[in-house]
């Protein structure tokens, strides 16, 4: 088994249904990662042991997702120089607009890489992700090359919306 | 010198003309406070320490300010079981709103009680750290009724706002 | 039968599926409370009387939840020296914003610790109040320690969410 | 003097800037009215006794201006049958929003009859406090009429933005 | 049968269940009303000949429920000197914050007294057109006495939200 | 068969839901139309092709539909002197109100005439753009004419709501 | 002198500083016009008139703006075959958000297309007027061809932001 | 002179007193970079060309600003397997809200990672892409970690606010 290049961590179990599609697209796209569950609120000593680690672990980006005051990804972005993406997970109340604000509205000094709130962000963090990994591992790059045709093509087959 | 009762702190020194008022409340209450710029982001592991030896150091109340994406407050009481109160910095974009939802829509398990955006929010966290500490302390019990009947008084001296 | 020092107040019946977690943390904890639906609007007087006998008959905390424009939590709050949380109900039409913004925007000289919309932050009442009651009562203080420890547990007995 | 059959109240003495439009509109349509300011927080028992007592000292309708977490509207109107009309003043961090729905959004069974954020609010509640009171005097239906005249022609007069 | 002293029109079919809620409060009150669908975009010859014809017919207050781009309780309101009573129907995209903003935000000049969003709203306008109405006639006084005892009685007969 | 002069364009099959309602009303007033899928993200490539052809194709009017970070509008009316309609489609998270922003706020020098969100404004596309094509299409201005006449009468049809 | 084919209408003389972009964009692409306050709240009557007969007057496009609930637009729409363009003029409370909503969310039917809100928005409205009537006039198409250039080529010459 | 490895691009000339903060960033840690303004909507053609050529041309990183309807960040991510990082300039009316959201909310398959609104989110873009470069230059990664540290120090340099 591969190495993992990625972490995908998310605050509560119940993100999983969001976060795994960072995962398809890792899998898609052939990046190896690993998957865990650290809460910044309810687990603070392992999510400091987490990002402090992760360098030397050979991470080169960090996926992070929750909800509501969503601090997981700027603590963990605040403990280690690896890129760290933030994935809005759709809140109850607010849907998600509180989770995109408390991610993206980082104070200057510690930088987070959010994309849009739910499922479709957590897509395209894993792609994001691979974007950064394939800098420096050509089959990665090509991988995203051949998901970037296969999109174009399949909206391509399909031209007229009115004949699905 | 008394023993500090009630920590303020603050992710900047920047916060310190709203965090001030929450000084001056407890000041006119005659409650024990110490003051500290401690960064969630710049700072984490001063935020741990400083979360993880309040109640060893008599601390009863940690009012904690923030802006934009705010962790300061939840990280805190994710480290201590002494009782937090937030306060939302009003942020230049926008306006605090962002401070607000960061700090507030925090997940079941660990509560931070908010107070208002800005200054009037600051004011009140230090009067309601003084309602804890009242419980115990009948003085400060003693200040708050005369803060609150001089208030009522105010009010009630200059009945008509077109006569100021 | 223990005498309550945490009272549980809501606007209405139809509170209750929401503040009943404010009293199951309160059990969890081993904390007495006593529960009234109070309105604001539909019965004010009970509200007056409610607030200021609070402290004579030994509440320690008041946890006051409404939905829409939701003066109850303030209401209270201006009758009595008892620290007052309030929690925003999710309302039908603005998923709770308006309750939210109606509860913690309390202008300067009346506080009101205010926890996040619906059922976490009814939860999370229950947790600061049991926090606050803590401060004087060293077996809800290990009570508090059990429920963190247990928490934390069980995010680490589960690390991956891809194995549920 | 005649007897005020319109009560202005406000929270603060500085809602009066936004307020006297109120009570501008009203002398222009010559009708009584009293200034006050009662604030439901920090005077709440004054609250209840005004307006408890409004109906039998003659008011026909009741304006009532405040910010932020703004009680006064609601909490008047559930102490009296005289209609309530409500003001949002803006607020420093959310410009009047909080305000706003803090008014408008009463629960089922007490209503405030509410007017836009600011001056032009204000304006509009003394007009429409004068509409309601008008349905019974001539005198005032006839200074309406006039006032929208005018308000007509002074558009009419100018016709052309660009020559100002 | 009674002379309509109230009108309640609405820009739809579709929204007669919220504003039914309106006519349910009048029927309950003694206030006679009449009902009518008038758009303010697709039939606005009607709305003004309502508008214009509504003081000599003898109304006394029009409760005017609209969506969206609400525009129907403004104009109303710009042809007539009867007080208008704006409700926001709950709109599919924007939960009725577009209707709420559209009706509530009138320039100075031209007032509407807006409730709150959907059926409490819609009730609410009910209850004040009926304490508009009642500042002439006792007995809907008399009827607004006897529900608001009724709704107090109401809350205090089952005091304990968790014995339903 | 006829020469299309609107094109309907969507970013994705899955809006088609949404925009039929423009080709609805675009067959209902006898205008004729083309459909299809162009995305801005997937196939830019197509967009500006598609773009740049317009006009020399007969097209005097794009109805342009997208949802979330809608870029398919104003990149169409980047590269084209045709009007350009944009459609906000109701998205997952936000309800719209993203796709309505990212359409409506165009800088300075390149416009988008937008319409309400979802199947609402989908319509109202149809509507203007055959307003557009009837300035020189006398045969469309009867239809739009018939089509406004049908829609006064329905609702003159069903004058009270409580008899549906 | 040219007959008008663009009629621009605002609520109120103080929308011309806004509004005047709007001409002087047509003034640019050579566009005649005529320009005109129009209240909907205080001069309906006016209102209904300059709709009813824009048409036979030759008016090809109508831009109509105002700021709050801003009911001009939609009103006008309601009354004419002619295209109707919204601009939300920039409110003081709320930003131009209630004049946004108000103008962009009509109800199907009744189209209005909705630009930007402020001087972008109204400067884009006589941008896209003259490109509707630039369909008819060739010399209108190439005074847009011209604009669109020269704000290319402002573009490119001025390549790096840091050599201003 | 070095190649440079990151892009900087803004929308308009009047992004760069916001955008300058992300090339003082990537100054100080030793990142080569370019700026260059690149219209979306005004330069299309430059900004596919832009786009197209970034990879060949050694860049690792694109840094896109924009305010409004941003639609430069996503567009550009459209055309080049290069990470993209996108910022909210903020926003005349809104106060970025608009830029935020046209930036953040893509849809899936196209990814932008989006930092905080102004001056702020673009340092943080330029600490990004550092971070990203660094993953294979040794000295950036040392530089992130000297620049950390000064931050860190510079705030326990100064602990007490009060004494500033």
């Amino acid at each position: 088994m591969q190495q993992p290049v990625v972490g995908i961590i998310m605050g509560s179990q119940s993100d999983w249904p969001t976060m795994e599609k960072a995962a398809e697209m890792l899998d898609r796209l052939g990046v190896a990662y690993e998957t865990r569950v650290v809460s910044a609120h309810r687990t603070p000593d392992l999510l400091f042991e987490y990002a402090k680690t992760a360098s030397e672990r050979g991470l080169q980006v960090i996926i992070a997702g929750a909800g509501g005051a969503a601090h997981l990804p700027g603590m963990v972005a605040s403990q280690t120089p690896v890129p760290v993406l933030g994935v809005p997970v759709q809140s109850r109340a607010l849907n998600g607009l509180d989770s995109l604000l408390s991610i993206v509205q980082m104070p200057a000094g510690v930088a987070v890489g959010t994309l849009a709130i739910g499922q479709a962000g957590a897509g395209n963090a894993g792609l994001l992700a691979a974007q950064i990994v394939g800098l420096q591992q050509p089959a990665v790059r090509e991988a995203i090359e051949d998901f970037r045709r296969a999109q174009t093509e399949s909206v391509l087959a399909h031209p007229d919306p009115a004949v699905s």
